[in-house]
């Protein structure tokens, strides 16, 4: 975790930058106890995720401007899960830009930028 | 809702086939209150539908033999939302089979079949 963008941490959850945003403040919510999956998730873990998951996305609505939100949480190899820690994406979508293949290495500049705006906005509710 | 292929139905949630699913088996769950979005959802009615969503998931996986889930919720046109009325989408992933467009509509022979048994899995638990 030596680099990551932390946009907010509590004693169960931990949220980050995605490294390779597909937009700018792609951001991902996480529980500190390992579970592979929503399957292996208790409810209370997957509501506290989801309750995060909200907090972030109206910060990323009213600090990054953005003009939508999408929740995004994949399980299993053929639905694209990639890192088998259970996490829910993030991500805010802004009218006119479409997502990019490949997906390019965040930039530490705009990284420190987005995390404090975000930061300030989840501080202030 | 009178086409409506209902996989699961409480007082204050309902899910359904999607009428234009990605794979076999995609479903929407939908709080019965109307919310237009994640942000105007109180929390506790996130909660109740990522829990639903779940279940539905490990139907999916169990009697439609998913290989994966993605669960998705959009937020705003520019996110792709259709609907302005909260919902979260659970879409099962089979190895080999990649999304195709256009969306076809659903078969309602297939529609049948798949309700049925994602039924009996939730009934079961």
């Amino acid at each position: 975790m030596k680099e990551a963008y932390i946009v907010y941490e509590d004693d169960e959850v931990i949220a980050f930058l995605d490294k390779y945003p597909l937009f700018k403040g792609h951001t991902l919510v996480v529980p500190k106890e390992h579970y592979e999956n929503i399957f292996e998730a208790p409810d209370e873990v997957l509501c506290k995720l989801i309750k995060i998951a909200k907090k972030i996305a109206k910060a990323q609505i009213k600090t990054l401007n953005a003009d939508g939100v999408r929740i995004l949480q994949n399980n299993g190899r053929a639905a694209k899960q990639i890192i088998f820690h259970v996490h829910f994406h993030v991500i805010p979508f802004y009218y006119g830009l479409e997502i990019k293949y490949p997906r390019l290495e965040i930039n530490k500049d705009d990284a420190v930028e987005v995390v404090n705006l975000l930061r300030e906005a989840l501080e202030n509710g």
